[in-house]
């Protein structure tokens, strides 16, 4: 399996055996992540941070991933100033920028937009997120968590229930999760949302061809035993008007209370991030915080150890990271 | 004295041994910081950046006094953007980006924001300015300057007479720079300000409290035979019109003329800078560049230390920073 | 010939044996930028790049160079927010941000700025760009360009037939290089723009006095059989009116059919990019994107060359880069 030199622009990119090879390395990422040790595997490497849309967390973690390889980062943030708003190319820019760096992480609102980059670079490109259409790197590091938090209780992906909760419709972090759910056998996904934010036909095909069961409510109570509650918002603004939007108030927003009264007393919360915890948010509440299952920092944590596999596998060093070990001599709780 | 792992948030935290145990590890840091040789003992951690205000001067002091320890830095700047604005809470924030890095430096417009921030925290965090409320690492450089300018007359911070000249009501420079004299004895502060801009009763009762003598006047010209003249700018804009803020014109600016009649032939110049160089502003006029005891340019470099020293400490490496020295092969004229 | 602690503001400073120095220099740069190896000549220099215009790709590029040489960049973009904003003097700021590292390269939208900003400076400055000014490192990658791409015919600066293309009244690029042919000799220049823009008398002066043939026209098709052409952006919006404009729509658009039907069979195609490639553009047509002689992507990736020299240089290492050479141990196909 040779990732050397390969974009990542897509989850369908991956075959299961992909997927277990990117989390093998992952997992191997854990000690530098933690400073037990850190490593110069990328030393004097540049990574081409271009985020042509500002996503701030999305940035910092690729930054921090190439970072702890050893590596140095030349960013850039937001699209008005730049030379794609005068009319250049995606190529031309791909061919200037891509002399520059050894690898590529970009996120830009267009989709289809990095895909199109990338053949025009000369060195790997990530994609980081085009607009609605993929965001890989999000779906990896959610997929590795789930499997992660299951082996606590030795379980795996394969034979798990999953309930996804919120806008099932317009979230891309559960079609992307979906897509790669395919690769895996017998998962139960329970399907909860709105029915006017369902999950679209063609997820829920993919699924179903892949001998997935399936299970479609717009009502929590009933359905949130599973192993994974995969919470994400509501998204009121979507409706067609308030008094449609408040019929679902409260319906769809996890908190303590209905924890204990439907889920498992080990069902692992996970939420892409970044939640709303105003008062009047609808998704996640803040007196979960405590819950040892809420797994929502450790999946974000996750996002460090994915990167660091991807750019370590697109450099063609997965396996050397190791060698360039030195000790860490500073203070770290991690 | 131990300040590893330690967050850095408040000026109230700093007993005076502490404050002579920072000093003495920002003394040396300035080998580094001129170039005289450079070290390595932050090679591979992370400084995560976060300016949530913009402060050009302040993240680049912070980010480069990181890069002189041999680390290196991720950044953000601005609010609009980030998941903050989308009603994430400082918790979460803090959950996520903490684990990214293995220090926060952290600026933000709100009061209390960056104590908030720092509960989440798995990290250090130092407070680079929190609205209204505190900037600890100014206050430091503050007060290391007056240390090391009085050191060449032989003379202490103990039995000195400092003069603050300026809007002594908002200027949360000169409020935190006399909670720290507080730690101090026998200092003389002449407190000159229009009126309507006098220093908040609270500091003046610190001051009193700690047996200092404090002499309050409206009138420049009597009262500059200082050691120390620390000038801030008059904000004519908080006058309730023009023509009150004209009364006060020209009479709180300091200038080679002042200086010469009212000063003490080594007064030393202070300023937290910026200062507004433009012909009609009203704080401290460019026809002192020159004098040998304009020290605002030290000041500002002083910044450098400090922040290096902090880091060092919170980081648990104070000690080390030797251990991990290297020649400097390039041309350096500092 | 010493360039350590030097400033490079100007094409004016370099005469022909600093180019001929400078472009050794930048030859030897290219293994590390190729990624055959890796230098670490700057490890825990700090580059301060200030971009008080934001201009990414130049901002990238600068960055990179430092990066390449081993050393770590600090950055700051935009100038709403900078204290120059609120009537800081450049050289205050100059003063202050000196201090923070130990090269500076800087661009701003005001003429004449950046040599105001040196003379406050403690370190070297390199101009990125002063507006309608100077943009030294443009014109020294340009010309580094022309010497490379004739040196595969066997030929040379001296002697060559270069047509400069489209606004060349207002076009910065085309006037600094104008200024560094004036050091060679027997140089015939085709300059073809609409009348409204042509090249300043100025410049026409300096090239005639430098003994070189200069042939004016408004017509590409006559003038096109050149060993360079140096194309650059019609700009439209400065003609009167649109009828005005329109007049020499299409006859000053470089594309493959006038490529075949004017130019020599080598013809080397340069352009200063970005370049404007939506459908109505006029500048430069995708259609040549193929032809091994549109030396569009390799020019900007001498401006990394370039750079590296110019640090190198102003900081005296150019000598020691390869002594500080290691292994590059990740894939790269550069």
């Amino acid at each position: 399996m040779n990732f050397s030199g390969q974009h990542v622009l897509s989850v369908n990119q991956f075959e299961r055996d992909n997927l277990e090879y990117i989390f093998n390395i992952a997992e191997k990422m854990e000690p530098y992540a933690k400073r037990k040790f850190r490593t110069k595997v990328l030393d004097g490497a540049i990574l081409g941070n271009l985020f042509f849309e500002p996503s701030t967390r999305t940035r910092v973690s690729f930054g921090c991933a190439f970072n702890l390889l050893g590596g140095e980062v030349r960013e850039t943030t937001g699209m008005e100033t730049s030379a794609l708003a005068k009319g250049e190319s995606l190529y031309d820019t791909a061919r200037v920028i891509s002399s520059y760096s050894d690898v590529i992480a970009m996120r830009h609102p267009q989709a289809g937009s990095v895909a199109e980059f990338a053949e025009g670079s000369r060195v790997p490109v990530i994609n980081g997120g085009d607009g609605a259409n993929e965001h890989p790197t999000q779906a990896l590091l959610d997929l590795y968590t789930i499997q992660s938090e299951l082996r606590a209780f030795e379980q795996k992906i394969d034979g798990m229930h999953i309930a996804m909760v919120g806008d099932l419709k317009n979230g891309r972090t559960v079609h992307s999760l979906s897509k790669l759910l395919a690769q895996y056998n017998n998962v139960h996904l329970s399907l909860i949302s709105p029915t006017e934010l369902a999950m679209p036909d063609y997820v829920i095909d993919t699924l179903e061809n892949a001998g997935h069961k399936v299970t479609i409510s717009d009502d929590m109570e009933h359905n949130l035993n599973a192993d994974i509650v995969y919470q994400t918002r509501i998204q009121e603004e979507r409706f067609e008007n308030q008094d449609e939007a408040n019929k679902y108030r409260g319906q769809f927003r996890l908190n303590s209370d209905i924890y204990t009264r439907f889920c498992k007393s080990n069902t692992v919360i996970m939420h892409p991030l970044p939640r709303d915890s105003r008062a009047d948010a609808n998704e996640l509440d803040n007196d979960l915080n405590q819950n040892p299952n809420l797994a929502i920092f450790r999946q974000a944590d996750n996002g460090i150890l994915i990167r660091m596999a991807l750019f370590a596998m697109t450099l063609g060093v997965a396996d050397q990271v190791d060698k360039y070990q030195c000790p860490v001599p500073w203070y770290s709780a991690k």
